[in-house]
């Protein structure tokens, strides 16, 4: 089924407004494009929960600090497409907006110099005045906090605002997000209860490649050797897990295996840490609900990936 | 007209939607409560822009600081209805909850004692519990920095995270604010903008007392000698925009005239700002489109006054 390619906000909303109108709902699904299996499988998720489906292909520039890779982003539009059009039922909308942030505006451009005499970090959407006066952030203060929010302090804000704006424009009954992004996915899920968005947030399970690497878009920038490097990280996560099960359930031995063993594979740490599956607080022993996560570098590519580990 | 009275979200979200299901588009006015006829002439704007209309009456925690007067806020809940069952044509519904921020969750307690002892500022909802785990924040960064922003802290995080809450349960076509509250309006119509969200907001004028007092529910706290003090807010602010038009256009110079005037009529000012009227940027000079914004307390009363100047 070839899907309908929307890239105006107002256009998306009426599509929402009509299909609701005739009661059908919506489920959306926010990619950033460069399709992977993992997509397909949140695609796939959210065709049990609703008629309709949304995909939006989107880089956020919101969400990347001026350091980060926005500018390498690995990017394919016309193979979407493809990929897209190939599954089962298909996809009825691709939003495609040019720029979220255009209000058409030109007074209110932020004072990026100002703010970067504070030391604040700023993200490239105000780096580079494409948000014209955008200054509306959503934060979510205490999970933004940890894992990623360290080493990225401006990507929760960034994330949490842009998924706000697709879900006032798109107006979906459901969304879903991958836990393989494990923080991203409860920051969504506290924001919606918080703002009272009528939006069902649905986590979908973490895709891996044959070889146990988690899918992601940034994979394509692994050289030959990184890719076989990475796999240490889903084999430490494994064994760590299973070592759990047998009963090693002090966290900090537990993390320290991850790391020696992601570290001897060449990578480089950014953290590795087992926290409780919803308030993703860290826990110094293994109990029910909790989630290892670790985020490293192999090469310029900083990899995710996390393992939930129950133990009855 | 008897207005039908709505407690819980989950209620109101359906009732708004049936009515969008049958054509009809619905207005929407927040208050706190303590209605006066600076409300009313908000509803009466509403009224010409949508079929149905909605109140709520919901004094916020979380918009007042610990050390701000919360506790002693004004409340007449019988007394608003009947206003609102006089007033022509009418309101539809009355939303009221109880809470706005009880998730039926008690996992999350934000941890209040650790925010404090980093000296941030906390709001009346994180300090005693109320919303169990709230945690999520709008932030207005450029606008909320200054005037009223400067001496309440909390105040534009918490007024910008409940009426986008009041927006996702009750789905407005319209919303109305009052530009008594010059810098709250401009603050929802921002984050409206940045935020996306289907909601067209409406600045609604000052409503003044037959003397010149700036209509506000916190007036009944002020002393009648108080009272009588206070006209020198009003009285100022008239002669600065005459006293503009006639060429006195240095700032520095009309911002003193009404700092003495207030302070000889013992009043304590908290800032007087002469500004753009959309970025809200100090100006030097007087011209088109500025607006002058004055808060001062009288005794324990903290009151807003404000006019828009254009001198062409």
């Amino acid at each position: 089924m070839e899907p309908k390619i929307i890239r105006n906000k107002e256009e998306m909303r009426n599509w929402s407004r009509s299909m609701r109108a005739q009661g059908k709902t919506i489920g959306f699904v926010p990619t950033m494009g460069y399709l992977h299996q993992g997509h397909l499988s949140l695609i796939a998720e959210a065709q049990k929960h609703t008629q309709l489906i949304v995909v939006s292909i989107y880089v956020n520039p919101g969400q990347f600090a001026v350091n980060e890779d926005l500018s390498t982003y690995p990017s394919d539009f016309q193979g979407d497409i493809e990929k897209l059009k190939s599954i089962p039922k298909g996809v009825d909308v691709v939003f495609n907006p040019q720029n979220l942030y255009d209000y058409g505006d030109e007074r209110g451009q932020p004072d990026v110099k100002m703010r970067q005499k504070d030391g604040e970090i700023v993200s490239c959407l105000e780096d580079d005045g494409r948000g014209i006066g955008h200054e509306t952030w959503i934060r979510v203060e205490k999970l933004e906090k940890g894992m990623c929010g360290k080493s990225r302090p401006v990507f929760f804000r960034g994330v949490a605002t842009v998924v706000a704006k697709l879900f006032n424009v798109i107006e979906p009954d459901v969304a879903v997000f991958g836990k393989k992004d494990y923080q991203q996915w409860r920051i969504i899920q506290r924001m919606v209860r918080d703002l009272d968005f009528a939006v069902k947030v649905i986590g979908s399970e973490l895709m891996r490649e044959e070889d146990g690497l988690a899918m992601s878009s940034r994979n394509v920038h692994l050289s030959p050797q990184e890719r076989k490097q990475a796999l240490s990280i889903s084999r430490s996560l494994f064994e760590a897990k299973s070592a759990a099960r047998k009963g090693k359930i002090i966290c900090s031995e537990l993390r320290k295996s991850v790391t020696e063993s992601i570290e001897a594979s060449g990578g480089k740490i950014d953290y590795v840490e087992i926290v409780d599956q919803e308030s993703l607080e860290t826990v110094d022993e293994i109990k029910n609900g909790v989630v290892m996560c670790v985020a490293a570098w192999f090469g310029k590519v900083r990899l995710l990936d996390n393992m939930e580990i129950d133990i009855s």
